[in-house]
């Protein structure tokens, strides 16, 4: 039996040599190396190549490589079997710190000062007086994020698509909603997941309806921000900056406008990194269930997409 | 009857306004437009200039423009007065806020990924594995900062010149304390006041002490650090960085080479800014204190230094 590893792009020959370790009974194969494309039951799996799947016919189980799951369905629809995604329970307080030092980075103008730095120019400026946080999806990761915000003396409002009920945060869902905590946002955050309903969410209609020093910040996927919406806004000045640790395409590519944007902020995704050994003991043990016939853990709905 | 606001190379006009309406029955003078130097009974003051206190016979109360007292006494001993300062209750906030974005920029590496946008470079990296903060100086700014670190899940320490017991907080004190501290200390935050004995304490001899991944950060005053001392422990790699808000000289001399050194980080002396409110108050009710015979508030020692 064999277990795939089909993260095209990326050096997986750690990851092999740790599950190997891990499930020492059984092949790790990393894609496109298969040895017999019959024998492989298990498929980790992160932006699957054409056809992967139809040379595949026996496979049991899924996982995805990361938190999301909408890294999965690229060309082909997934084949019959339960689907798995990877659950790094300190993802969630990685990731609620880095949107914490990235609005501590803001508010205090240390990038301006950075800039300013390296033009020996002393030029003192008080921070921004700006302290209201709104947050796009309340799951665990929003859900830490609103939570560590409100510790630090934020005023936190979050926003989901169904109603939700979160001790001192402001809670709004629908589409009357979402404009009205966008219209008091100094911080719009987008932590949600990427569905068919959230595709473009950030988009310069949104942007209308925040005042005019908010700054967007995306650590999501790519795919929630209109790109050029987002420079439209800021040429406008609808918004006075953004944050982006995600981009449609990934590495950004060299000519992209945001590199050298002065109101744009761009790190490569990585706010928030699963570890490889969490990687490596929850696949080990969706293996097993999966041998043993018994419900994966971290089971996801692949069609809800979350 | 006057009170004299003597803070040379600081544009004082919008604060001569604001106490001139709290203060309307006197007359409020800035250094070194003095209409009768025998009527000058209040002082408020930072670095006086030469001579200023020989031709003011008649002070009965001296203030100091920050929350310092350092910067009292440059060139002559103050005349026999009383001495207070600005105790701006937000100043400790905003300390404790700019300590935690400073070493979470540093942590998470954002500086670095600034720099790597400048030149379109794609590097992810993980965060800096570190979480041990030392607090040098456990007075009112550096508890607040202590308090607010371990909130977010940093491991805080402190030292101070006494013994002192603070919740959560690993306290040191004494010449062996700091050196004990200093081992530990992913981070080393210096919050201290300038006195005689805290003068250049943050040398090359200490930071042998520290990790070599360690990052200094000074917030207090300049003359707090051997400035030589620093150059010299990151080129010799006995500490990674420092994050440096005050300066021997301010603003930083042109050509100093703090600017443009790849591992030091330097903001305008922007930590903490007490606000124009919080001193057009606290000076008119000290005021009104010595008027009364009162004893001022926020008294202070000027021979102990704070």
């Amino acid at each position: 039996m064999s277990l795939l590893i089909a993260v095209p792009n990326r050096d997986m020959t750690k990851l092999q040599i740790l599950l190997s370790d891990a499930l020492p009974e059984i092949l790790i194969e990393i894609w496109p190396e298969i040895v017999d494309p019959l024998k492989v039951e298990f498929v980790l799996v992160w932006n699957p190549p054409k056809n992967l799947w139809c040379n595949l016919p026996n496979i049991k189980a899924i996982s995805s490589f990361g938190a999301g799951v909408d890294g999965l369905i690229k060309n082909e629809p997934l084949p019959n079997a339960p689907v798995a995604r990877i659950v790094d329970p300190k993802l969630a307080d990685d990731m609620a710190l880095y949107v914490l030092g990235q609005i501590l980075n803001f508010k205090l103008r240390l990038n301006e000062f950075h800039v300013k730095q390296q033009k020996k120019l002393w030029q003192p400026k008080r921070a921004h007086q700006t302290s209201k946080v709104g947050i796009l999806g309340l799951g665990q990761l929003g859900t830490k994020t609103a939570e560590l915000l409100n510790l630090n003396g934020f005023e936190v409002s979050g926003w989901s698509r169904s109603e939700k009920k979160i001790n001192n945060i402001t809670c709004y869902h629908g589409d009357e909603g979402l404009i009205e905590m966008a219209k008091s946002s100094d911080y719009l955050v987008c932590l949600l997941p990427l569905t068919e309903q959230t595709k473009g969410i950030l988009n310069y209609e949104l942007f209308q309806h925040l005042p005019n020093h908010a700054c967007i910040i995306n650590v999501a996927r790519g795919e929630h921000l209109i790109e050029n919406d987002l420079l439209k806004a800021l040429d406008n000045n609808e918004i006075l900056g953004a944050i982006l640790d995600v981009f449609q395409t990934e590495p950004l590519p060299k000519d992209h406008e945001f590199w050298l944007h002065p109101r744009i902020i761009c790190t490569p995704h990585t706010s928030a990194l699963t570890s490889i050994n969490t990687i490596v003991e929850q696949i080990a043990e969706n293996y097993q269930h999966m041998e043993k016939g018994e419900p994966l853990i971290n089971l996801i709905d692949a069609k809800l997409g979350y």
